[in-house]
């Protein structure tokens, strides 16, 4: 059956892509939008949108009232994206949330207006499967090989070394990996840094060039052997097979569930 | 609790590695060694095996009978695999056996003597964590992202192409995998086997040179991104931490496990 | 000096890329531009192109004769790349040109004029220095590392495979490579293909996976040993970097330079 | 023809790979061997070596003049080593030394004494043919790729880092690329060390995992695009080929040659 689906902020990067997805989909008919300005207009009458006669509102609760919707799809901001997520519980709408910016008290509340309607709820820091993939295949090899490092790649704009992946990557293996140091007990540098960055015996390494997007891999080594996880996300486009593959479940749940890795089983 | 050791074939390659790791690690103490030359000498005796009071037996029965003993490892061949593990499994002796060549009858029959008796028993085709686990994450991954090929690397003294690896990692990815074709509907190749072998639409290269020893990457491809997962094996002691985390398991089952991917968890 | 600058095809892929980059090189000034339509405009009046006050010409003899110019680039189409280089030379404005579609006696035809007129020319049909590097290098490592493979991936839209890289880089390492064939004599596949296409003995096999964009390895192997060369293009911003440096170069030739890898010393 | 060769350190681990190499190449003859005891045995007196009728010598100065001689192959320790090459340059046999331990001085002597008798002589830090073709193929493409990082995997019982490789690699690549920071200018660690070792912008990142034997990879980024130059050793196999290639080469000579590099055209 088709889902009918409502998306919040169809001008921004993210929630563009949405729309274009969802009205890229046979499975999926997109509804309605909500967005800051435009209210009472039509898709058709926005620049970059798909020539679709389908509503505009500004006011989320009107629009989750008067519209017949599945699900809503939100890749706003934390701040509107909560106030918007708490509307669509509320209507029975399952919402699809992409920010890692909630609170735990907003995560909270959350949580039981989802449980309270029986209403199903993803929220995702990070829609890339490849990535979360990933993550949660270095935690089950931290296990077994707990010999690890990571070098993350990414262009030479980002300002911040390590990623939030890579950091986020080393405490997710920490979880399955004992704790060691790693290398010759009396190991020198040189040259100071060459050995990365460490945290609880994981080193990690950042690469910074021209021309990169956003890379990483994950090294494991034991006697004879190495194992390596790697990903490369080139661009959005791969945020949107995650979006997609939540849409399809969320409506099968019937409580919230935090993050993209607990939907893959 | 130090865990008393039988192996056999300790002059075989494989049997030889297994002696000097339980030789080195603390928590396992070795007894016997099963041999199908030098009964009644002791192990301080034989050319390349290390300077320890431990008999040798050319008897399983004998050895198994007299000597008092929680695993016993096997790293012969099928034939005489076989016989040993039947045997261990009647002294209530854990077996740990590494080997592919048992027939479905033999395993049927070794599964019923390890239920009857309540002892657990592990056999395993492949040891090397590392190989397992990228085949274990392959068929997970195929499952999200069923757009993937193999590309296997190895010395070029191999005969067949593609490996017995590649051939079971695409197997094991079919498992989970939406059957599908891969590549433009109307692709060409102007070079014949450019596009490597296939399978339910898989793509498998191989690769061979001088230098390589054992190597393979599953690549898997989404929009926007990729994902990537390697296992490079340099040497034998890859196995060994294999055969260590069976030792380590095989006491606490109470049936027989098969294939090692069963007992990481 | 700042280098006077035409380039043909302004709304073309590539030569809208060409008019940015030059735009946004202060050591290059943009004199003038050859459209099939637009001529009289200026810049300014065509949609997608910088708000300059720079003339459009239909008429490329026109364009040279009237504009004073040091480069003039070619971007567009063989046909018309042809007639625009032959006048350019004419009129002593050095050409560089992207395109591998000129027959030879074209290429004859502008060595002359080249020579005749002592006036340095640039013809390339890859402008992306990293993937003339690759070519470069394996060329040398073949004479040396006489074993072999090469491994192209891209999207999975493309048609053909192997690749025109791929073929070109083979055909370049058998230039220097001492001819054998590779692998083991006996090697079997056991599903067709599996070991790639081969041309004198290199090996080469095509990936094709959503995500990718445009990517080659050269492998080589010897006892002990592998040497790697991998070029990874991710958008068409890599050619700017090559017609830059052709820019640069062109003005102190005297005659005619087919390849990037030509000017590269 | 077939050359003539003399080896000194015949049981040492580099020398004793060396006779092999020798005895397996049937454009080579193993005429003597220089050893610091077993003087008046033969060759196939001494364990571990191949059981050859070929003479031992204690004394390198009689071993030369007796024995008719085109190469001598010195893979023993500085001090010895300095000894035997000018006293094979003295009775014009073709030394071919594995050293980065002669003092400048030492090496002006040599070169000296080469040059007098018109007697060839190559002297090489590195035999590695593939890790020399990398660091040459470095220095060329930082030419036109000035944005640059290296990242070096070792075992974990290597005591310094980045290696020497790596340095003497990045000094290479400074020998052409402009000098340059790397990275945004207000880039942030935010876990110390994340970017690596730096030298002159050049960021190197050092990998130590159990399993891995010896490699590099230099990565080389500009807009839409990257190359990456990668070297793996797996065992000392990879040093003689370029023995081999230098044994070829030497007799061709008439002056000292230091470096692999300088005999690779």
């Amino acid at each position: 059956m088709t889902k009918k689906i409502i998306i919040a902020g169809p001008r921004g990067k993210m929630g563009n892509e949405a729309v274009h997805m969802v009205d890229g989909d046979t499975s999926f008919e997109l509804v309605a939008c909500i967005d800051r300005t435009n209210g009472g207009k039509q898709m058709k009458d926005i620049e970059g949108l798909p020539t679709l006669q389908i509503p505009i509102y500004e006011d989320p609760e009107a629009c989750f009232q008067e519209i017949d919707a599945d699900v809503f799809i939100d890749l706003t901001v934390p701040g509107a994206g909560f106030e918007h997520t708490k509307l669509a519980l509320l209507y029975g709408i399952h919402p699809v949330v992409g920010t890692s910016g909630f609170s735990d008290d907003q995560l909270e509340a959350l949580r039981d207006l989802s449980m309270t309607h029986g209403t199903g709820c993803i929220i995702a820091p990070n829609f890339a499967v490849g990535a979360v993939l990933m993550m949660q295949f270095a935690k089950t090899a931290a296990k077994y090989l707990p010999d690890a490092e990571i070098i993350e790649k990414h262009h030479d704009q980002k300002l911040d070394a390590p990623s939030g992946t890579a950091v986020k990557t080393a405490a997710m293996m920490q979880e399955t990996r004992e704790s060691k140091q790693q290398g010759h007990p009396e190991e020198k540098e040189t040259l100071e840094g060459a050995r990365g960055a460490e945290t609880d015996g994981i080193h990690i390494h950042s690469v910074r060039l021209p021309g990169l997007v956003a890379h990483q891999e994950v090294l494991f080594g034991g006697p004879g052997q190495g194992l390596t996880i790697r990903h490369d996300s080139y661009n959005r486009a791969s945020f949107m097979e995650g979006v997609k593959l939540c849409v399809q479940k969320v409506t099968d749940l019937d409580r919230l569930v935090y993050g993209l890795e607990n939907i893959l089983d």
